[in-house]
């Protein structure tokens, strides 16, 4: 039997990689995708959308939202004048929503790759030699053929030794997003996205939430001014104990849940917790793609070394997403998967990884692109500030909701727009306008200038350009 | 005693006039602004803000909220597991909410008065006459001097011959804001944006509402693949009865409330409702002005006439928002506000109307900006066209509320963005994105090529502008 062959094969089918496969099959290219992971799928089929769509942004956002409707009928309610009695969750319910979400968008991403003739090739894809330059992988025993080879194999959780994660009592994020119910006391390692918004999704249902970090700094990859907001309200407004420069000592699982040992300062404490969430960062996965019986090159800190255009050191082999340097990001992957599959195709492409942007789902959301201000004053740029408060714009008030600000940096010299930074509700949909902006190489006098609609929280975005040149006219 | 003399005086508090005050006096300019309106204040003062604030946008869109989430509680909590009992709604701690909010931005602008040294001059303000190139204006018998004089009189609602509003039975926007409880049967004379937007508060708070439209079609100013979807979805998911091409012939108000006789083709109907909104479009408000004694130039319409930098006929009289011709919109007012105070300072200032945003705040919203596709149809333009469902969309589906799209008209030969198009939940915060593109000229290549955070819907955005080039990536 002849061997399967192919212009491109794609390794792994998360966002990075299932987005290059779509994308090299539009431009012409005959494309397979390789993927292994069933994700606990009901009918055990290999599922695609990777970590982010099976336990990672989507599931975690399904959650956030009904746990947010919970929070509002508990607390906001009443300042509406909308009166309730027993407001109950069922985290079954709840459950079952983000798992029907998840299998719809994931049977979804199937229906793509019939859509773009896309192969799927279910199984664990493994570098074997290049022959006649062509680059052979095995998928479970078949050998498959492609001139070019996408590695998109993505990340996973991070452990830590002596933290057995089982997934049911010390979780990560897979077991983190399947609790059956609200555990009294939760513990979270790591104040990351990840263990802010677990941690905050299980908090407004109802658990005691603590979070160990070992890090002296809240946040410290957001601008300080965000952080400083972002700690005031999800510590005094929101409960959780947060607590930081926390060295971990020993974990026990026993009877009772989980005992956390660990050093505050010259302190000694105990964590008792019913469930324990690891969020302590991700790591490359690049176990088993045989990148020794090609000669592909991995960094120290086990990525896969590639040039700007995720060139990597062997010819027609790229890689893409959380296996490569740079944020670990679903949109991030995205993008260098759209670049690769249009350099394989004869384009040119390229990702400006300066204008990616971060989001934070908690509530208030983050949302920040391009530079803190702590980041601009170690690199000795001269910049201009403008802060607008949420309190300040109608529609927020509207909303009842006006904790945070929209925060714009802009080059003193040429007014360039160098930073953006929100923390409030829906910052996550505010933050595009900014990243637009900066694609643009716009000024802050751009936006400026530009009509915003009335009443929008995008007005608090206009303010903030106004207030760089110190005329905001709404504060 | 001397006259009061200004540099500038701006007639009417509204956001054109406000806004105009202000970057006024920002630019050292010194600036009065002249208002008569109090609404109903409890204190008697006068108040800022003008209709928009007052009685307008802000205090819809605080009911709209409240009402909002209402409805979630009634109909989408159950798919999120959370269960509820006896979920009431206080009107009266619902409207109390949206005065206080009112209340808290109109003294808010006093607040930016002095913060800027405008002069608040409460009264009615009238064109006298000019003397020695200055322009005197009247205010409750109180002579004012003005080198430049800018008119922001607003608009008011437009009242039909045979309907007498009271604002108890009978309502325009003023009275419909302030109902003391939920009428059984709500009529709406007029199928815009007040109308969808106060049937939608009512209907959600348990009304019948019939809305009643003279124009044949729906929403036609609006694209109208949106228009369809929103019809779709107002009547048949939400079940407000809208009526189209309607002849009202009678209105009467009884003891039963209100009773409306009109025509709709060849058959007579009957609508009885315990309280009528009559929502039929806004006239600019000149009257008491004094424009004939000075003789500003007020076209057929009713509009001051200016020109493209808001100059009337006469030397250093301006007019800025509802009261000249133009979308009336209050981010519109406000931008022409800016651009007369600059121009007085010997700024050059222009406002772009074509990229101005329209935005309707009902549940979906509808937001747009720049041409729609009946319009390029009809002035000949070929344009490419790409629309992406929010069903194709992870954070809608997260969200629970997929309803809507977002379509992206770009010309055909330079790609250039013409014209975008959004209905869904937070279309008036995702068009800011659109807005700024189409500012700088975007292509529609340009938007495909710039990260979208993931999972947000700004992504539709995105794969609208991919679709332009028939390349959606997730559709």
């Amino acid at each position: 039997m002849a061997n399967k062959q192919f212009d491109v094969v794609v390794i792994g089918g998360g966002p990075g990689g299932y987005v290059a496969a779509i994308r090299a099959a539009q431009l012409g290219l005959s494309t397979a995708c390789i993927e292994s992971e069933s994700y606990a799928d009901p009918k055990g089929e290999v599922r695609l959308g990777g970590t982010c769509l099976n336990v990672g942004c989507i599931p975690s956002k399904a959650l956030l939202q009904s746990s947010e409707l919970y929070e509002q009928a508990n607390h906001s309610f009443v300042m509406h004048g909308i009166s309730t009695s027993g407001v109950k969750m069922d985290v079954a319910t709840m459950i079952k929503r983000k798992d029907n979400i998840v299998g719809q968008l994931t049977s979804g991403i199937k229906g793509l790759f019939k859509k773009n003739k896309v192969t799927l090739l279910p199984g664990h894809g493994k570098f074997v030699s290049q022959e006649n330059e062509r680059w052979i992988i095995d998928v479970n025993g078949e050998r498959v053929e492609a001139t070019h080879v996408i590695v998109a194999t993505g990340s996973r959780a991070r452990h830590l030794p002596g933290i057995p994660v089982d997934n049911k009592v010390i979780c990560d994020n897979v077991g983190a997003l399947q609790f059956d119910s609200v555990p009294k006391r939760l513990g979270v390692i790591g104040a990351g996205v990840i263990g802010l918004e677990l941690g905050s999704v299980w908090k407004r249902l109802g658990s005691e939430v603590t979070i160990l970090e070992a890090l002296p700094d809240f946040l410290a990859a957001a601008d300080q001014a965000v952080a400083k907001e972002a700690w005031k309200t999800f510590t005094q407004k929101q409960g959780l104990d947060i607590q930081l420069g926390v060295k971990i000592t020993k974990v026990e699982t026993g009877k009772k849940g989980v005992t956390v040992d660990y050093e505050l300062g010259d302190e000694t404490r105990t964590l008792q917790c019913d469930r324990l969430i690891v969020s302590v960062g991700r790591v490359p996965h690049t176990e088993g793609l045989g990148a020794e019986n090609v000669g592909l090159s991995i960094n120290p800190r086990g990525y896969i070394a590639v040039d700007k255009n995720c060139r990597t050191n062997l010819p027609n082999v790229w890689a893409v997403g959380d296996v490569v340097p740079g944020p670990m990001l679903a949109h991030k992957s995205m993008e260098e998967g759209v670049m690769v599959a249009e350099c394989i195709a004869g384009q040119k492409g390229h990702v400006n990884l300066d204008t990616v942007p971060w989001v934070i789902y908690t509530h208030p959301e983050i949302a920040w692109v391009g530079k803190t201000e702590q980041q601009l004053k170690n690199e000795g740029v001269e910049y201009r500030s403008g802060q607008i408060p949420f309190a300040a714009n109608g529609r927020a008030l509207g909303q009842g909701d006006t904790t945070g600000f929209v925060k714009m940096l802009a080059c003193a010299k040429t007014d360039r727009i160098l930073g953006v930074h929100v923390i409030g509700n829906n910052a996550s949909e505010l933050i595009a306008e900014a990243v637009v902006a900066m694609e643009f190489n716009a000024a802050s006098e751009d936006l400026a200038r530009i009509c915003h609609a009335h009443p929008t929280l995008s007005e608090a975005m206009h303010e903030a350009s106004l207030a760089v040149d110190k005329r905001a006219l709404h504060f």
